[in-house]
């Protein structure tokens, strides 16, 4: 049985424009909200019903925040919001020359597109590495990879088996971004302060943790300084770092590197790109290194009305050639001055082109360390990772999910724990949380 | 390929007296916790890594509280404790007379055995109950319910046919117990301050809240002014009861009642009872009405060494013929008098027999209202409201719950809202997440 049979978008007709964004993230929620009370009827899709804070994934991962303390209900984002529809419903195609999208349950007219949907793991086709390995773009995801490595450590304790043991203890992060090494310091700081504790039966010395990349230096996004910095922070949280290495092959217990090195290990985070989430129907023509093609006001080359916030938009500008950075603060920026132009249009007044205003960028390495890159300067340290906490709480959706992340950072901070060390999730064992995606 | 080969339970053998506990509930964490220090080796195997909070799971699946709140990872909560081994392993049989049990992953003898493994939801043989209801006695199956709630109501925005918009906004409870009101109690409180908010397309005068009880009133353990003051205040949340009343069929779409009602509903909750986990090998004259029959020291009746705690154990004492109640503080005080008492025999001290205090029970219906029995009176109200949130409070396991937990009643309370209204986990209509269970 079709289970989305006589189900129906159901979005009533009216006489004011019709946007319809296609995305719950940072770009997405931001247009939605700028748009409230302008006019426009604003129609938001998405296939969860919640905004995901990606930034702080990696610490559900290692269990030290809630999942549901980095995630907001769309819906509650958006109470109160005449002729606002949110619609949990995937889109499968989009037709440009009759402002048309087709979902899974109907079709929907639309005045405005606007294109939001972000990125997705980037396996470079490689069907194995997206069969064993665990990425880290969503919720479930994050889960299962907390799931494993607990299990993992109550296996380890039920192993005999040298071999074995390494293979249970052993974590390998491929990708040196903002993601890997995140993920790498916190079981850094797992390995550290927290396991020991709980698994007193276990010789932490037999865990190791590899961050393995195929360029030359962390932290490619920023500063020489800032990857410096991270490769000796993770070096003290006892994190082998492998530059210029990308793995060969692995088969789901031992993992081959370019270097000829063989690592044994159950667990390997899978963090070394992305992709954009491209929707059929949009022309090869308005695509460019597999993302949307668009002009300095979002607009999609060559189709009229369509737009292309965030992460899945290419947007060349004088100052970055080869794209803006496909990071939170360029898609809020991008979905806030996409709702004033829609705006300024609906007055017949000139729109404004995009200019990227940076605020620096950053990342943590564990407990009071952490590097960020000013426009100017780049500073570490403990400061760092002030403002580090800081600028994320501020970021956080929502004034609950802020109180409750602030909490469990304080908490986590003095007491030197983790909250969420349960196992909830089913055994998963090397299985990605698929959920209807394909490589 | 066996999952289970090549492990070992691994359990050093020592001079001292090796007391296994089965079931990391209520009654098996307060035995462990009183032996600590008393020169006894302490196994602790649990199927899960966490303790649950069973008296609030109902507020995890009403989307009140997130899910790992409610739970205390086990290993943390003996942390520093010597000579303690703490095993994530199912039971598969115990041998009574060789003093050993057999665990998926291998066997182990015992000095003193405590079985504390708790209840399961009872379908009283009803496969048809067991494939299309939800259960609330794990955290994953709250997780469920919380999916297919809102699920229902992001479909229900999607549907045009009015039964099928009854069908997925009725709800029936099955089992008028405190598990059965509370549920009740909140979905009313969810009808009526909450989801208007976030559906406002949907007219939720359809919505329809069932209790069905098959007894003469709800709420049978307590008194008759509480079980008089409980539907009360049902009513108020708009809670239709139905008392002297069972479930004839169901099958998924809709529900017939023993008197001839039909209700459309794809969600029914299944807390109509319990049943004690009984493992293989205990012989059938030391069980009675499915649990295991103990003396007044918890001691199994006919065999040496093995005792059994909690919802499990058929205690008959004087002031209570048809055993102790199956509750939270019965479990609790049997745990810490056996852990006493095995540390009295250790000295050649007399044991002392079992006999509970009765402290007062209680039952929350929703926002500001609930009942509490105390021994010589009984009263309602919000200041019940009060007491129970502060009872379940105290009695929640670690400080950093507690914590969390009050920070979100506080601002559900003030803000009438419900903070974790996500669908994280797949679609799962009508199954019941089985692990392993057999009816």
């Amino acid at each position: 049985m079709d289970p989305f049979k006589n189900l129906h978008l159901d979005i009533p007709q009216t006489q004011k424009k019709r946007v319809v964004i296609i995305g719950g993230g940072f770009a997405g929620i931001q247009i939605a909200k700028g748009l409230k009370g302008h006019g426009f009827q604003v129609v938001l899709l998405d296939r969860n019903n919640y905004h995901t804070f990606q930034p702080l994934l990696y610490q559900v991962a290692t269990a030290g925040l809630e999942p549901d303390s980095i995630a907001g209900a769309l819906r509650q984002l958006f109470n109160n919001y005449p002729d606002f529809y949110f619609r949990m419903a995937k889109v499968t195609e989009i037709q440009p020359e009759e402002q048309k999208i087709n979902t899974l349950i109907g079709d929907l007219y639309y005045d405005y597109l606007v294109i939001a949907n972000g990125s997705k793991t980037n396996y470079f086709g490689n069907q194995e590495m997206f069969n064993l390995t665990f990425p880290l773009k969503q919720i479930p995801q994050a889960l299962n990879l907390r799931s494993q490595m607990l299990q993992n450590f109550e296996q380890t304790v039920l192993t005999r088996d040298p071999l074995e043991k390494d293979k249970l203890t052993n974590f390998v992060v491929v990708g040196g971004g903002p993601t890997g090494v995140e993920v790498s310091g916190a079981l850094g700081e797992l390995k550290k302060h927290v396991l020991p504790k709980d698994y007193p039966d276990i010789d932490f010395n037999i865990m190791n943790l590899h961050l393995v990349d195929a360029g030359p230096r962390l932290l490619a996004g920023m500063s020489e300084k800032a990857s410096a910095k991270a490769l000796k922070y993770l070096d003290a949280f006892d994190v082998k770092v492998k530059l210029n290495t990308f793995v060969k092959n692995y088969d789901g217990e031992e993992v081959t590197l370019s270097d000829g090195t063989v690592i044994p290990a159950k667990t390997v985070v899978w963090a070394a790109g992305v992709k954009g989430n491209i929707i059929d129907g949009i022309p090869e023509s308005s695509l460019e290194r597999g993302r949307i093609l668009v002009d300095d006001f979002s607009a999609v080359k060559g189709i009229r009305n369509m737009f292309a916030l965030g992460d899945i938009a290419f947007m060349k500008t004088d100052r970055y050639p080869n794209g803006q950075p496909m990071l939170a603060p360029v898609a809020i920026q991008q979905g806030k001055l996409l709702a004033r132009n829609l705006i300024r249009q609906s007055k017949n007044e000139a729109m404004k082109p995009f200019d990227y205003v940076d605020k620096g960028s950053m990342a943590t390495v564990g407990r009071n360390k952490a590097v960020v890159d000013m426009p100017k300067f780049t500073f570490g340290g403990f400061p760092a990772w002030l403002v580090w906490m800081f600028v994320h709480l501020l970021s956080i959706i929502g004034f609950r999910n802020r109180l409750v992340v602030f909490s469990n950072w304080v908490w986590n901070y003095f007491t030197y724990d983790r909250g969420t060390r349960l196992i909830i999730r089913t055994f998963v064992r090397n299985k990605n949380y698929k959920q209807g995606e394909s490589l």
